[in-house]
């Protein structure tokens, strides 16, 4: 099975298009990395660009991705609404098949000892690939943006990076990690009101004493009440053990599933993984899916 | 979505190796095509092989195969077990994804064309690409196999082939055709004997006036009762709905399901037809799929 990471950067510019566009090329010049999509809000005057590939490719990718944007953007002259430390400001690695999140820490904790040395820009590993508690959340190590990093990186010891120089450049300061695949994900009810669905999604959530990795919340779209969910961890919390536990709940106040729907894209793994669990195929291997078969002998060949 | 296309034609040879993989690299050195497995057997004197790739792809591929089956197999020295009317003896094509039994027929019949035309074999369509009732069993077509063709073929104008001169060489006939994917899938029982699994397997199968496109028997396997099933229509008659009627069937009789296990390869699209059925995904579109989009990608950089 063709191992493939996927890679979400995001830069602080989404004003100059040429700018963004030789970010963009920089990723599709990669070998062995496609880029998916990208997207810039001028208002934010920051970008999100989404691409796949394999360990080394995304991880050279994201480095020449991050040089441009270094060579390109100076954040003394950046504003914009949406909170950043720097020109490259976050660039989370994301396991999407036959890969692991030990995998994807190893990839952001190489690119950011890399970013650091080659290009003198002070990075912070953030999630999985943080090495202190106190940098693990993205809004603790982004806290007072560019301009407080600048400010004190060199006076306040706590402050020092992980990887590169106690001094910030035109390029500010990088936060890169590693993360699972987010699905976003809701289940709309029959038979029921909004509140149905408030209780029903503080039940289902890790703060409401649910599953570990669920955010959940009720609300009511289309005139239809629903449960709105971000899976944080699908391979440890599975889209259909959530769904069928929403099932139960409902039932208990007389109502039904409707229908769900996915926001956004979803690893086929998480697909093949509810197949798996509702079709009892306890002994399917992986390779039994035509479609595989064909990756890995296309792998061979290269 | 990438069009996908299986081709698994059958040769009248499984002893001359150095013929088989003659006719082997003809398929691998196809571009555009990738072949998955290929097997030979000695007492049937015959081999087996299973490639996929685009509608072009497979059409070609199946060309230069029976080409190189023409040039290095003389049915008057073939002797085997398995019934065979030719050197190449039966290739059907099967749409995997993203393609629909009629393009397969009309690869099955242009390809019948130009067998018929460039290689001077009579070539019979069966299957879906059968022209009259009386060809669309394989058997049926196969009757009397090689040898009586050869002394019927001139003076029987039943035996008129649908392309190709109404003469064999010593290549014989070829029946070139196009059915569904089979999915070979059998359901064990807990709590319940043979007699359980043998019942069920008449109420799901279209002989016993079950489901279109089920064959079932009931047998014991490994000390458990089976229901033993091919589905050879996966897109009409989905295995999530078989295995829901098996477990309704086996609750009358205070059975359950244990588990289910897949015989041989299925494609993906089944069993992400089966993840959308049960979390009642309505809205998914197939470009969710992460996998899919980063495939229609690779397809427009070719």
């Amino acid at each position: 099975m063709t191992v493939l990471i996927e890679c979400v950067p995001n830069f602080s510019e989404g004003r100059r298009m040429d700018v963004v566009e030789a970010i963009a090329e920089a990723i599709r010049k990669t070998p062995g990395v496609n880029l998916l999509d990208h997207s810039s809000d001028a208002d934010h005057n920051r970008s999100v660009m989404t691409f796949v590939g394999s360990p080394e490719g995304v991880e050279e990718a994201a480095f020449t991705a991050i040089r441009e944007a270094a060579r390109l953007i100076d954040m003394e002259q950046h504003r914009g609404e949406h909170p950043r430390l720097g020109a490259t400001d976050v660039v989370p690695f994301i396991p999407v098949r036959s890969a692991s999140l030990e995998e994807c820490v190893e990839i952001a904790r190489r690119l950011g000892r890399r970013v650091g040395e080659e290009l003198e820009i002070p990075v912070y590993p953030y999630e999985a690939a943080a090495t202190r508690p106190d940098r693990v959340n993205l809004a603790d190590v982004r806290r007072g943006q560019y301009e407080r990093l600048r400010d004190t990186i060199q006076s306040d010891p706590e402050r020092a990076p992980d990887f590169g120089p106690a001094r910030v450049g035109s390029a500010g300061g990088t936060i890169i990690g590693a993360r699972p695949f987010l699905i976003a994900y809701n289940v709309y009810l029959a038979n029921a009101d909004v509140e149905v669905a408030k209780k029903i999604a503080k039940a289902m959530r890790q703060s409401g004493g649910g599953f570990q990795h669920v955010k959940a919340m009720g609300l009511e779209v289309e005139g239809m009440p629903q449960v709105s969910m971000n899976l944080t961890d699908f391979t440890r919390t599975p889209i259909y053990r959530v769904q069928e536990a929403i099932r139960r709940e409902a039932q208990r106040y007389g109502a039904t599933i409707r229908f769900a729907e996915l926001v956004g894209m979803i690893p086929q793994q998480a697909l093949v993984d509810a197949a798996r669990w509702y079709l009892q195929l306890d002994r399917m291997s992986d390779d039994q899916i035509l479609e595989n078969r064909l990756m890995a002998l296309e792998d061979n060949e290269e």
